[in-house]
């Protein structure tokens, strides 16, 4: 068969894989496999380096589908080149109940998925931040004539995903990141779910990503193989800047009535448009997912260059260890995911200090410890590092090499180049979320991102994200509540931190003094099968003094008695963060009164509820109905804590702008009101 | 006095009544007001059509203060132009309890403030919004001759601002629909709070908005008054593009060792460093907030140049309305706020039935009753008008006349031009969060967003603004459980109602069927003091028959007992949205059993807790223990509703993808689950 028509049978191939998986399931989006077919057949058998029978090696290339509403694309590829556990069954179980097929693209759940893609712009953000993993791995670890780390990313991403302001953010770091290994292919169709693109997009894109410090190739017509292999083959040429190759394509390419109408976006084609598209692109009609033996050959072929290409990486890998054996190690200690031997030995233990300080900046001081003893620690902020103190200080930032430094100021230190561990994301906390996402995905990094409490909520989808995909995402939000203070109520969050706890599988952290953000940072690097939230106050808080309060590890449990000596409590308060060292002083004082409180120090919810119900019991006693919790946030969900006869001390209103000590005051923040609020529930319950 | 020499002492007591502020409060922001002084300065004296007397007047140019932080600018500008409740008192109260000079601006707070603004990027998308709503008003009203909206919008931007993603998705839309009212000054001092902006931001700005189709220009030097004024001249006279002028300026102008650096940004000068300002800039040390006559003088004039102006506009109105009375009388009655007499007369009833409809549908016919009666109402979704139901069918695109519509597919109705009351806002729901606002912000609209319940996420800052800022902003998100379906976890909504329900001021309704759906609508459209979501069905839900159940404006309260009839229930079930068909359904299991059960519904957790003990009580009284929710979203809440005797049926994990009616089946959503739990409630009593 000539070379040109095994090319076309074989994209027909994964085309109609995807439309009949599509049509089967009555369920998905048909429209993007039949017009990007090509791009990712030209992609996927002549350039992107991967071993379908390993699709865990460390040194392959990542595919990115941005476009995570055309997964039967995605799956066509798997099936097609080998995947095992992408078996046609599982094609053919598209979208059904605990299939590998999802409708969006799920990396937990199908091997070969790099990341969990379908809201829009989050790929191609992700695949920035798998391209500075890539970028610092190998500023780290290649040496001279040894470069264990030297691989691609690709994405295909949507007219949808380029109208994402986070699609927006990540370009405009990858450009000036300077990532010369991310490549992105933009499948233009100009259709939307909604209609043409006509109606609400008409920017040049090309134009755009050229402003960014792209370097920008358009394919005019995306069935024109040998254009996408050049386009292809320049974008990787380019090591200095990110690529991107706008594809101009038709939606649903060849199907004879729905081709470039938004009818062929996000419904089958229907029974018929099916019959007739295949008959027009010569395709038998039946069997349904039809597999010609040339085709399969061909793209099967992907195995044997597969294996062959990881055997000679690992050939490599294995000069590389007789080389540098304690690096060697430390790679693969990284992508196994085990963290150093002893590492939690040398974290600091905080002196009691009634003045104390603040638990952001008692994270900064176990940050350096963390930073010395586990390497695969690397973030930043978006541009708060002077805030959120974050900086990893022994080490610089992650920068392009090529770029001038002169005017920098601010920076952590300079030279590094890729193998800085500061990474500056900009005012783009969206970005920031996705691409340490993309750490997380890539896997050999522990990854962190800060800012502001309240600006969590411009993050949103890749902190879900990050759960649903189970990544070690570790998110540092500072600034934790109204005693920000001055900036204001636009400024101070209120309800993050329960909009925080109600994603499914995070765990947040507030701790209460500096020794339990010790043991927060623990729980974070520690958790490597889901993202971790860390909430620290701006303002000084008191270190406890642990020979009077029982030790700060008990923040692991969740929550834990901070007095267990006091065994026969009428009141129990709970307080998180900041508010601990208001419950304790107010002990204090109810205790001049002769009224027996327990302390509960309780940072994480969801580490609590996941304690043994004995162990819950012991720190609330149900026969303890008088419990006050008190917390800067709003009260909603307390009352599962507190129960039907407790109280909430609580913030369910925005804050203000005035000395936080003032807002703190004004909202009722003080040791009075605490003993007030404390007293009224004792006498009630009298 | 000479003219420039008058203009540098007008200058200069902007900006240091402005840095003494910042000093006196010993917190805020210097940097942007002393470089951002003298473009300020020349819009507001020489451009900006305003009333200082009459801060409401409906036609005037709009000021939108993007770079919040640079507020102390604002405020002074207020002051020196004569809006009578900026007090020099209130300059000397910056950032105190309850002054009108709050860390960020707050319209609801401060006379003069245009928008809450702040959290970098809300701003200019705003302005978007404003500058959408003054094309519609003019399409809409003005006549030959007649032009009683004519206003600009202008914008002040920070490098900030430049970063954010919500700024680039609401640049790329204003070129797209050709704003060409909108002038955005963006100070570019590239300086930002961690330090210059070559650590993160070095992409070609104007390059950016020039492929946005945006006008572009450079002023060099941000202290090049002719400039400034030859750039805002020519930034009015192109009508077809929305104008960006790059202002290059020095942050913290003057400050003799600050200037040009992060330590001028976040922080006040120092006692010191402002001495030294002053000498540098001839500005006497004492007395602070020095206003000297020959400038006060010069700026107040404003009061008299806007008093002539609203006064010809005045009489051209009269005119206008000897003419279109009407038409007078709905522009008047827009911006008071009124809604027209007997709007909801025509409102649909719906009669019962079994199969019912999805609450999106049923939206959508309420929608389209509404835009006949409520011409405020202006809305639009992000790019899935076909899945959210939310075009007005009557009414055209919201479009630029000038843009070629020939391979428009999908719109609501071409030739409509900026009449058009169908907005497309892309897939750009922060954007369109923002831009929302900005219509809200602007008045004479009740306007509204839509997307998927789980994309909420993507526009929460602009949310959690419409509630700060008491906007009347509706939130339509559909698709709103793991009912969605084969699109899987990404796509399926799990804890989004909780957060929406977390924001303070915040009314989340959940109708249950097509007729509550209608009272959704209503209670919306009054609630001209706030935001409400609406938060509808993907799937069909049967439509209650209202003979046998309470009538559906129970809505109205928050929840409502369905069966009122049984007045001495032994359990209480509660469900809201999809899930009260549920507990309808189960109840009359349970009525076989001869369970006592009282019914329900409970739409809204907010409008619920605003009513009387009495009316809480009479719905859900203290002795009925034995309650159990039924909602398919999670449980973290509940408990103040169900007490510690309750139970929960939630969804506290992801979604998966598969068939809707399976996934719920399978998360335990079904009736004879909610017997089951029932049961054992009512058992656990006994």
């Amino acid at each position: 068969m000539p070379p040109s028509e095994l090319d076309q049978l074989c994209i027909n191939t994964i085309r109609f894989l995807a439309v009949d998986a599509v049509q089967k399931a009555n369920s998905g989006h048909p429209g993007l496999p039949l017009d990007a077919a090509p791009m990712a057949y030209v992609l996927w058998t002549r350039f992107l380096k991967h071993n379908p029978a390993d699709p865990r090696w460390i040194d392959r290339d990542r595919f990115v589908l941005s476009a995570g509403h055309g997964s039967a694309l995605l799956y066509a590829l798997l099936h097609v080149t080998g995947y095992a556990a992408m078996t046609l069954d599982q094609l053919q179980r598209f979208r059904q109940w605990q299939s590998l097929t999802p409708g969006h693209p799920e990396s937990h759940v199908t091997e070969g998925v790099e990341t969990s893609t379908g809201p829009l712009g989050q790929g191609i953000a992700n695949a920035v931040g798998m391209a500075i993993g890539e970028a610092h791995l190998a500023a780290r670890y290649n040496r001279p004539g040894h470069e264990p780390f030297d691989h691609h990313t690709y994405v295909l991403a949507s007219d949808g995903d380029m109208m994402e302001g986070v699609q927006a953010e990540a370009a405009s770091l990858a450009g000036h990141l300077r990532l010369g290994k991310l490549i992105v292919l933009y499948d233009s169709n100009r259709v939307t779910l909604s209609g043409t693109t006509s109606l609400a997009f008409s920017e040049d894109v090309a134009a755009r990503y050229r402003s960014y410090g792209w370097h920008v190739q358009r394919v005019p017509d995306g069935n024109d193989l040998d254009a996408l292999d050049r386009a292809l083959r320049a974008a990787r040429d380019e090591t200095a800047q990110p690529s991107l190759i706008v594809v101009q394509t038709v939606l649903g390419f060849g199907a004879p009535t729905k081709a470039g109408t938004f009818a062929a976006h996000g419904s089958p084609l229907g029974v018929d448009e099916v019959r007739k598209t295949k008959a027009n692109l010569g395709w038998p009609e039946q069997p349904a997912f039809f597999l010609p033996d040339p085709a399969m050959h061909h793209l099967r072929s992907a195995l044997e260059k597969g294996q062959t290409a990881e055997a000679a990486w690992k050939r490599r890998f294995t000069a590389y260890r007789e080389q540098f054996p304690e690096l060697a190690d430390e790679i693969e200690r990284r992508f196994r995911g085990e963290l150093p031997a002893r590492w939690t030995d040398s974290l600091p233990v905080f002196p009691a200090d009634p003045k104390g300080i603040a638990t952001r900046k008692a994270s900064e001081v176990v940050l350096q410890e963390l930073a010395r003893t586990v390497p695969e620690l690397v973030g930043g902020s978006g541009d708060l590092d002077p805030s959120t103190y974050t900086w990893l200080k022994q080490d610089g930032d992650f920068e392009s090499p090529q770029r001038p430094r002169d005017d920098v100021q601010g920076a952590a230190g300079g030279g590094w180049g890729y193998a800085g561990r500061n990474i500056h994301f900009g005012v783009r906390e969206h970005a920031m979320g996705a691409a340490v996402n993309g750490l997380a995905y890539h896997r050999g990094f522990v990854p962190f991102g800060a800012t502001f409490l309240v600006f969590s909520d411009y993050m949103r989808p890749p902190i879900r994200l990050s759960s649903i995909a189970r990544l070690q995402s570790i998110w540092v939000f500072t600034h934790d509540s109204i005693a920000v203070g001055e900036d204001g109520p636009t400024h101070e969050a209120v309800e993050q931190l329960l909009a925080l706890r109600a994603i499914p599988g995070m765990v947040v952290l507030r701790p209460a003094d500096a020794n339990e953000t010790r043991y927060a940072w623990q729980v974070a690097v520690e958790r490597t099968d889901g993202p971790t939230t860390l909430v620290l106050t701006r303002q000084n808080v008191p270190t406890l003094d642990r020979r009077v309060y029982a030790p700060a590890d008990g923040l692991r449990r969740g929550a834990y008695v901070l007095n267990p000596a006091q065994t026969e409590p009428e009141l129990v308060l709970i307080g998180t963060g900041s508010e601990v060292s208001l419950i304790v002083a107010a002990e204090s004082a109810l205790r001049e009164r002769g009224v027996r409180v327990r302390l509960v120090s309780m940072p994480s919810w969801e580490l609590f509820a996941d304690e043994s119900d004995e162990y819950r019991e012991s720190v609330l006693p149900a026969s303890a109905t008088a419990r006050l919790a008190v917390e800067a946030g709003c009260s909603i969900g307390w009352d599962r804590w507190v129960g039907s006869r407790g109280a909430i001390l609580s913030v369910d209103k925005f804050g203000s702008s005035a000395p936080g000590e003032v807002v703190m005051k004004e909202y009722g923040f003080t040791v009075d009101h605490v003993v007030e609020r404390a007293l009224a529930l004792v006498r009630h319950k009298g």
